[in-house]
């Protein structure tokens, strides 16, 4: 998969969520975000808990594969609440490079007068 | 901020933590996230279980800028976590991606013949 | 320590969380649990999550010690939130007692009915 | 239920879910704690971040019933992983009593000499 591909994904996810939401007709018995989604906050909420402690296991076993596969699972429940409130997993990317940039420039700010 | 820069945000944050590890030269006294990676593992997986029950908290609140804010921490240390381990987020989002592709897969299977 | 000291400690720690309410003259500046209820919800909630998290790991690493203390960590944050919420662990114990009951009932029907 | 019933409830449940351990001819097909033991320890720890998520949401929504149902949620799940480490409630009701104890102590000694 090349960077063009993995960075288009959040965004096409985040549509794809969207569209499950009950008011943009998501159909709860074909989907499972749309079934979360109709189900209320508390469902996909419990999740966001759930699969941080699994991420919290996996990483403690140091297994790979299962660190990749739930950090997957607790990104996507995290997409779902964004959908769900109305926000963008854009906004989200925008504010770890605000906090970067300003991160950035504290490290400047702090460099010795001579550097 | 254009979707240009916005994808970007998560390869070249994951650089940046790489450069944080204690093999790559991080210093400690300096980064917030050196800090974190020298401390080992329990340090950074108990701010994922604190930073999920924060985003749970933020979304029962309703408030979209602490969600946004919550959902940005909880992403930021699943970053750390990935590069303590050695891996990346372009793994995190093939993941996502294959599923994805799996699931539209399988509405499709669903699909009644006349489709 | 005898039982009947371990059976009372949950109700004298319900009383002295209860006196560290900011109603009741609980003084931030002088009590970790006066401070934490003053701050509000989100201050005790956030700790749940953590000690839950912190209980976890200890548990993976099998560190008796630790889990012992973990444990004891997450019921006070517990205890904390009861107290907050004006509960007490009584309700809890009586909760945990009646589903026991029911269960005993539940295993008792299921029972063949020659037993 | 009188302060005797409550303070036995700990002790008597702990005996029960150590009965359901494999080791002890628990049957995971006609018991709830008996599966989650078989099953190993991730089966009750992802209950345990589980449990408290849903602490955390009880308590943001102020519904006394849900935070006692849900606090005992946590609290059995909590019985349920000291029961497979072989540790017992009464140690962390002695560290809860000894913490109470040199807190007790520490406040006494920071009091100021004429009190």
């Amino acid at each position: 998969m090349n960077p063009a591909d993995t960075s288009a994904i959040l965004a096409r996810l985040a549509d794809t969520l969207e569209s499950r939401l009950p008011a943009k007709g998501g159909d709860p018995a074909s989907s499972y975000t749309a079934k979360l989604l109709a189900k209320g906050p508390d469902a996909f909420l419990k999740k966001i808990g759930e699969e941080a402690t699994e991420l919290v296991m996996a990483a403690k076993d140091n297994t790979p594969d299962r660190i990749v596969a739930e950090t997957a699972d607790l990104w996507f429940h995290s997409l779902v609440a964004l959908a769900y409130y109305g926000l963008r997993p854009e906004q989200v990317l925008a504010e770890l490079a605000r906090r970067e940039g300003v991160s950035g420039l504290a490290e400047k700010a702090s460099r010795p007068q001579t550097d």
